[in-house]
This record gives C-alpha cells, structure tokens and sequence, in this order.
C-alpha cells in the first residue's frame, strides 16, 4: 500500500506570536491524520469502539525542521510502517508547498480493551491489517527510550472540562501545551529544529492534581509529568538542535 | 451580495469527554470562518497588515441548540449585517448535515491601527465595504450589554506561550475555555441550549496574571476576568436555557 496524504492550512488558530505553527498545531495534525486514515482503512475508533477497544498512543517521537508560516498549505503524509503481536508503527512526514520535508514523525500504538482496562494483542480488532503496511521506511529515528529523572517541579496543572478528551483522558495536546509553556519563549518561539520525543505512562483523569518536572542540559529539556500519587503519567525530552 | 459557506468535520480533538464538539470548536469554526471570508473579500489580516491595521473582535453573542457529535459535518454560514463608521457586524449560523441550523452568533468588530494602537475608522481602510452587506437579518439578539458585577476569584491563570495569539495577546478561545472550566460539570458537559455573551474590553499579554471571577444564579452564570493592575479583560454571560 502507498503513503496517503491529508491537506492542512495554518490558520490563525494554529499559529504562535511569530505567525508561525505552534508546534502543537503540526503534531495535531499528524495524530488527526492516523484517526482519518485509520477511518479509511475501517478500523478507525466509530468500529473499535463496538467492540469495546481503541487505539491508545504509547510512544511519539518528531523532528521539526521549520514551523510553517499562516495561510500557508501543507500536507500530513502518513503511512504504517508494521504490526507486532501487541503494536504498531505508524509514520509521517510534513510536506511544504513544493513538496519539501520540513517534518518528520513516529508513532507507536496499541489497542486497549475498554472492558478489561487493558491492552489488548492487535489480533483482537480480527481483521486483516498486513494489508496496509508499506514498504516505506520509517522517516526518523524511533522515539528513544525515556527513563526517569530528578528535576525541579516547574509548574502545576489540574485537569479541567476542556484538557479531557473522548477517552476520559487528558488529551495528549494538551500535556504537550503544558510542556511548551514551560520552555524559555525566545528557544521555543525561535526557527531552531527540534527533535521531540514522548512516552504516555499512565492516564490522567478529571479533577486530577498534575505537577511538570522539568530539568535542563543546554538545548536539551527533560520533562515528566507527575500524578499526586507519585506515578508519571508523561516522560518527554525537547532537544533544540543548534 | 449572498452568505457564503465553509464546511467543518468534528474531529476527535474537538469533541468533549460526551463525544461532542465542545462550545470552543464551534464558536473556533465561526470565527475562523469570519477570518477566511474577510480574506476572500480582500480585506482580510493579510491585506490589513500592510497598512498597520487589523481587525478586532469586540463583542461576541452565540446561541447553541445541540453540539454534534464526533465524526459528523456541518457548515458555518456567515454574513456582513452591517458597518456603521467604527464597526461591523458579522452573523453566522451553524447548519447540520440536514440543513438545519443547531447555532447561531452575531459579532462585532473594529478595525485597529497598530501603529497609534488605537480604534481606527472603517474608511481607514480605504475600500468600499458596502458591496460586502447583505440583506439577511441578525440571527439572534445581538451581543447584550454586560456590566461589571461583584462575585468570587474561582481561578487564577498566568498567561503562557501557547495561550497568545499572533496579535501577542491572549487568544479568544482560551479565555473561553477558562471560562468553561469554571462551570458545573454536569450542565457544561449537557444537552443543554446555551445563550452566550462576551465583551472584550483590554488584551492580556504574556506573563500577565488573570483571575477568574464568576458568580451563579441557577442557570445563569456570570463572569469577569481580571488583570493584576485590576482592570478587567473579559466580560461574560452563560446562561443555559432548560
């Protein structure tokens, strides 16, 4: 099977005080394109969800070369790169105008069962699901493996009505909103390439207390976010490349 | 000259934790509209800011029947009622896959110069605006006039990054959704009908400290954000219809 590729314009909405796609808008719409490609492939979350199961992001990782300026059109290119017993890597690349790769994305899922609370193998969806891996390799290293860290508590944040998503859950914009807030605003706001990785540990729900641990090393930042009980529900690192 | 029309899908980062768009992404996708339709008519922010002027939202009514659930289309239809000599006024309706409208707004806008950082005059503009007016009449009751009342600080917010806009202020949506935050779960989260109101009397910038005020009478919740010097920023009015 072949790439497919979804159309976006960086509207007024989607962009910082530079003019320029906020990060978040970029992601957002790599993560809407694996929902509506998905969709297409039938086993988007309107057929999981008879079932009782749903996609769940485990890991990400994305390279931002450049963020595009307002009005301008960009496409989400995305394909699957494979399945394993209890996974599956999907891929993206950010296309300018001319056709040109400004970004690179991604992506690992799995499929959890809503009824038991737990992750369920792929095999359960019961569907033939090779059928849409492509030969295409993956554009960017694999989000790397994240562990633990000490670090000085930056700010803190209660889930309210608009951070919850279908799921019940923080919405995954919005722990990555909460992370950027916390970045210096010349680095964040700035031209320079980022590579961005993230692991969801643990969900966070309504009403709940959330504290951002940040640590810095030069234009590297560790992240985690961290739940009243002690347990992370995020590990990320934000590293500038210049 | 006739209503134009701009399509919109509710994707899973616009619905709520009911699965449907929640109050932000319809009143996004009305306003957003209201940007791309003053593009198509040659004055939109890109002509504007050539001459150092821009648009401004000032007063904002909706009035929202039901919110459609995730995955399904619907279309904001948007018309110029009129431009007195500082103003105009913007109208919109929300139609269903059907047809039938489920949403309704009326806005009002001014025309700021950057450079003197104060209210222009729509002939500063220097085009003949006229030709946009159309006969269709307002939707709904215009934006009613709010006055400033006592209540309680219900939250505090520091305005962040990913909150400001490329104007360097606080963005419309987010003061909503700060708002939004701040009322019952059960009623937000509902099928209620919702009658809007939102002056917008200063900006907020970057690192500002706005609190959250609010006072409830049964339906009927009122709200004002204020800045630290204690000059307020919004004026509000939630009133659910049931």
């Amino acid at each position: 099977m072949e790439p497919r590729h979804y159309q976006h314009t960086a509207i007024s909405q989607d962009v910082d005080f530079t003019s320029k796609a906020r990060f978040t808008s970029l992601i957002s719409n790599m993560l809407n394109s694996a929902g509506e490609d998905a969709f297409r492939n039938g086993f988007g979350i309107d057929v999981l969800s008879k079932i009782n199961l749903g996609w769940v992001l485990m890991r990400f990782a994305a390279e931002i070369e450049r963020r595009p300026y307002e009005q301008s059109h960009y496409t989400v290119q995305t394909w699957i790169k494979e399945y394993t017993s209890l996974t599956t890597t999907r891929c993206f690349r950010l296309l300018d105008e001319n056709g040109e790769c400004f970004g690179k994305g991604v992506s690992n899922w799995c499929v959890i069962d809503f009824a038991q609370r737990k992750i369920a193998p792929i095999s359960a969806m019961n569907m033939d699901v090779m059928q849409f891996v492509t030969d295409k390799d993956i554009p960017c290293a694999a989000p790397k493996k994240l562990r633990p860290f000490e670090g000085d508590v930056c700010s803190e944040h209660v889930v309210k009505y608009t951070d919850i998503d279908f799921n019940n859950h923080m919405n995954t914009m919005r722990y990555i909103d909460l992370m950027l807030n916390e970045l210096p605003l010349d680095l964040v706001s700035s031209e320079t390439p980022l590579r961005f990785d993230i692991h969801f540990l643990k969900e966070s729900a309504y009403g709940e207390k959330l504290e951002i641990i940040r640590k810095e090393e030069g234009n590297n930042f560790k992240f985690a976010i961290r739940k009243e009980d002690g347990t992370l529900a995020i590990l990320s690192d934000f590293n500038f490349l210049k």
